[in-house]
């Protein structure tokens, strides 16, 4: 391989800019896969201009018996880079591979075994913690906007409603010191392939990649093939443009229930919160709706089983001033009184 | 058959007293398949309850040499009922089957005929007449959940965006005199079937519904089981929750994009229009954009060509000040003056 700026080089350096990212030390997740592998090679093309100070990070799932071999290459090719690399492994004493899928993913089909969730637990505590020993400000993972697109297909056939067709973020802040990054999201796989192919750089075709298997393995492999081919040639684009819509339209509806939250909550205590009504009389109830799930989260009250229709409920009476009270999930009770709406949670529950 | 009534004529007068339709005349599109056939026996329960006037349409596209016999079997159905019916047909001088389909539906794909579009301008051009001749007040169709499902996918896949989401609504004003109504799209096919069962009524398995050729039959006779089987059994909740959700969302945003205007408008003349840019400050971009958007339609200016680009760049213009001139499509020009921005169109274009 050589070192020379390529076009995938460039569409980093856009997506670092835009994250501000600049004179950072960056942990960089790397499977050993083509994604990785290309994300790693555009950052060192980059070191030197943005001075980044690169550490490689690599989780030995060990699912596989030759899984410790595609350790001991993902450290020769830091080595050739001059990158610092951690691995870490699984150990004996950790969550077994494969459990039961969580009942937030497991559906209505529900016999399916999934071990992405506790693979996806085990990998990111290690490089949280890598990241904090070696000190790095963030964490760059690959995802591409292939994965993109994937993710916002998963969601609308799960049924994660609007929320989840957002999809994923270009950054998440993981905890005060460290932020994790997605710079390669407009990049599409074929790119990356591309840019591995002119840099003559190998990568691993199997690597310990737990999450792509199942449910995303069909929707790569065999549904989005279907759709291209039969229905929309340009059907990555349409679910990308889908995604960046739902995401702003989202963003719109908080900052208004933010901005509805300043102007109308009167007093609040740790066990109650009053709200003046008036101020929710010419809002939208997807507006209402959303702040009354603010509140309810600022308070630190448990949100599971606070559904669309209590909070529809909820939001009814605040607006016509009926039912006058409204008994909600975890002892909360609601109790409107002329302009005033309480929210009340018993010390009991 | 009988004229006991059933789960479904429950369901139909439920969905009726929410569209608050009582003591109307009423034209009932029917086609002779199954949904227009449990549509119209539904309504027929019901028409001493709710005080209504049916008349039977049926439009002949006249694209199969036995498709007379379907126009006849509609005929001595609505006879048997005791229900005026109103025969159209596809004459020679009227636009060909099957022509090529419009851009917006041809997609990249591009070769793809389908007839969809001409057949349903025919259709529904005669059922306006109809309506119109017969003093119908409300035309209603025969749409159910499932064309509800098939429709939010289908518009997921062609890239319609976040406002194509929403799905079919379950009424939109024809003209003045005029309202389409489709009282039936909270019930699944199979339901309709059961009560045709019930009813020991048949029905036509094969009748002119061109609109269901193409792509909507392998959306719903290949896709859609293909979802259920391999994705989510509940893939069908799922779509339709996310079109409540979109067209929730959205009402909302053109609900405080028509308040945002009423506030930030200041002076309205045939070829311009001046914003006081200050109510813009603290409104999330997607609002903005929103009300852009609506001042444009409600000038009558031409909506083609002004994107999302274009209303960006506008409302970025609106809250910052910077650019101070802008040129938009159709000869608008915007140009901003302290707390002032004016859209003007020259009248050339």
């Amino acid at each position: 391989m050589t070192n020379d700026k390529s076009p995938l080089s460039d569409a980093l350096q856009s997506a670092l800019t835009a994250l501000h990212i600049q004179d950072a030390p960056l942990l960089v997740a790397v499977s050993g896969g083509a994604d990785s592998v290309a994300l790693l090679l555009g950052l060192c093309d980059l070191r030197e201009s943005l001075r980044l100070q690169l550490t490689v990070a690599h989780f030995d799932h060990a699912l596989r018996a030759d899984s410790a071999e595609d350790a001991q290459w993902v450290s020769q090719l830091a080595a050739g880079l001059r990158v610092p690399c951690i691995i870490g492994r699984r150990e004996a004493g950790d969550a077994p591979h494969p459990r039961p899928l969580s009942s937030e993913y497991r559906g209505e089909g529900g016999s399916e075994m999934m071990p992405e969730e506790s693979a996806r637990k085990l990998r990111y505590g290690f490089l949280r913690q890598t990241a904090k020993e070696q000190g790095c400000r963030y964490l760059a993972v690959a995802h591409t906007a292939d994965d993109q697109t994937e993710t916002v297909l998963h969601h609308i056939l799960r049924g994660s409603g609007l929320k989840g067709l957002g999809g994923i973020p270009p950054q998440r802040e993981l905890d005060a010191d460290l932020t994790l990054i997605r710079p390669l999201l407009k990049l599409r796989r074929a790119d990356l392939l591309s840019a591995l192919a002119a840099w003559d750089q190998t990568f691993l075709t199997d690597p310990t990649n737990v999450e792509l298997q199942y449910t995303r393995n069909r929707i790569r492999h065999d549904l989005l093939p279907k759709l291209r081919a039969e229905f929309n040639p340009k059907v990555d684009e349409a679910l990308e443009r889908l995604a960046i819509q739902a995401s702003d339209q989202q963003a719109a509806i908080e900052q208004l229930a933010r901005q509805l939250l300043q102007k109308a909550v009167i007093d609040v205590q740790p066990d109650s919160i009053r709200f003046n009504r008036n101020e929710f009389a010419t809002m939208p109830v997807a507006v209402i709706r959303e702040a009354l799930s603010l509140a309810w989260q600022q308070q630190s009250w448990p949100r599971q089983g606070l559904g669309f229709q209590h909070l529809d409920h909820l939001a009814s009476m605040l607006v016509n001033g009926t039912p006058t009270k409204l008994s909600l999930p975890h002892g909360v009770e609601a109790a409107c009184r002329g302009n005033l709406l309480e929210l009340r949670k018993s010390k009991r529950n």
